[in-house]
C-alpha cells in the first residue's frame, strides 16, 4: 500500500501548505478518533452538507445513512461526494486580532460514494459504525434483523483522494507585535464525556458497563492530552 | 421579525420530522453556541466543504475567510452555498444496534454567500468573528490593519432559508426489546476547555487575563450542562 495519497489539483494545498500532509497514516488517525463527518453532495443542483456517522476499514469509508432519507438517495448513484472531518483542538490567542486562529485537525476527501447491496458488507458496515464510536458495544447489543438492515442505507467511498490539514503550536505573530503586553496562548479544546445516564426505563439492578464508564473519546485515537 | 423561517423543499424534514425546528430563536442559539461551520459549495462541477470560522449579527451570517484561498474565492460570485452547524450532545446507546443513535443540534442553512466589499462592514464582521469565539478579546489585541484587511476575504449570507434538527433525550427501543438486560442511556458529550497555555515568547509576568480563564463555550450560547 502506498503510504502517501497523491496530492491531486483538488487536494493540493497552495495556501499555507506547510499545513498540509498526504500521509495516509496520519489521515487515517484522524479519521479514527473522530466520529462525525459532513458529506457535501448535489441534490438539484443545490450542494447540501449534512453530519452523519462513519467507520473506515482499511481504504474504504463507510457512511450510515438511511434508506427512507431523500438526501442519501442522491448519494445512491455514485455521485461526486466532499467528505470532511474535522477535529477542533484549541484556540490560538495572539496579539493581533489578525493572527488569531485555531488549532485543528481536519480531512477532506473526494470521491464517489456506492450504495452498499450486499447483506453481509451492510452488516459488517453497521458493526463498523457500531466499534468505531463505543467499542465493546456490539457484543451486547441485539443485532440487527433484516427488516432492520433494509432501512439502513450504507455507502462505500474507497479512500483514493485526500488530504489533512493540520495546525498546532502557539500564535505566531508579527515580529513587532511580540513587545505587546497582551497575553497570547492557546487555549485547548477537546470532546469531554459526562457520566453515563440510564434509561428511565432500565430495570434498577441494570449498572453501565466498564466500556461505558470508562468511555474515553480521545483513546479511540490519537491522545490529545 | 418572522420568528419561523418558511419550510421549503430543501429545509422541509421529510424523516423524522418531529425533529425539525424551523424558530428562528432555536436556529440562532445554535449558530450562537457552536463556532465551527461546514460551508460546502461547488468548485470546477465537484462539492466541497470546508470548516471555517462565522459569525451572526440578526439575520446575516458571516463566513470568515481568506483572499488568497482559492476554495473561498469561487464563494465570491454569489454561488448557491450550503452551511451547516453540527452540535453533537451525546451518544444514545439502545438495546438494539438499529436504534442506536446520537443526540445532536444541527443546523442547516441554504443560500447564497456574497462578498463584503467595505471595509468599515469587513471589519465590523471580524470584530464579530473574535468576539463570537472569545468575548471580551476584541478589546485587548491590536485591531487589524489596512494590509490585513484586504487579506481577509469576509462572506455575507443572509438568513433566509434555514432549519434545526434536534435529537434529545434516551433511547427508543423497539417494545420487546425493553425486557433485555443490556444497559441503555445516555453518554453526555460536550466541549471542554483545558488550561490556558502561554505563549513560550511571553514575557513571564503576564498572565491570562479572567475572560480566559473562565472561558467556557457553553456559556457563550444555550447551557448544556
Amino acid at each position: 500500500m502506498n503510504t502517501q495519497f497523491v496530492p491531486t489539483k483538488r487536494t493540493r494545498l497552495k495556501r499555507l501548505s506547510k499545513r498540509a500532509s498526504y500521509e495516509r497514516k496520519i489521515i487515517y488517525q484522524i479519521l479514527d478518533e473522530a466520529f462525525i463527518c459532513h458529506v457535501g453532495f448535489l441534490c438539484d443542483g443545490q450542494p447540501v452538507v449534512i453530519p452523519t456517522a462513519y467507520g473506515r476499514a482499511d481504504d474504504v469509508l463507510y457512511i450510515h445513512g438511511s434508506v427512507s432519507s431523500r438526501m442519501f438517495r442522491a448519494l445512491a448513484d455514485g455521485i461526486p461526494v466532499c467528505v470532511t472531518v474535522t477535529l477542533v483542538d484549541g484556540l490560538v490567542l495572539a496579539r493581533s486580532a489578525f493572527h488569531h486562529s485555531m488549532n485543528y485537525r481536519s480531512i477532506v476527501v473526494f470521491g464517489k460514494a456506492y450504495v452498499v447491496r450486499g447483506a453481509m458488507e451492510k452488516a459488517k458496515a453497521l458493526r463498523l459504525f457500531s466499534e468505531h464510536v463505543i467499542p465493546g458495544r456490539w457484543a451486547e447489543v441485539r443485532h440487527p434483523n433484516e427488516g432492520e438492515l433494509k432501512k439502513n442505507l450504507v455507502l462505500r467511498m474507497p479512500l483514493i483522494e485526500a488530504s489533512a490539514k493540520i495546525r498546532r503550536g502557539p500564535p505566531i505573530d508579527d515580529q513587532a507585535d511580540y513587545a505587546s503586553s497582551v497575553w497570547a496562548g492557546e487555549l485547548p479544546i477537546r470532546l469531554a464525556i459526562g457520566a453515563p445516564i440510564n434509561d428511565p426505563r432500565l430495570p434498577q439492578h441494570l449498572k453501565a458497563p466498564a466500556y461505558i464508564r470508562n468511555y474515553k473519546i480521545q483513546s479511540r485515537g490519537t491522545k490529545l492530552f
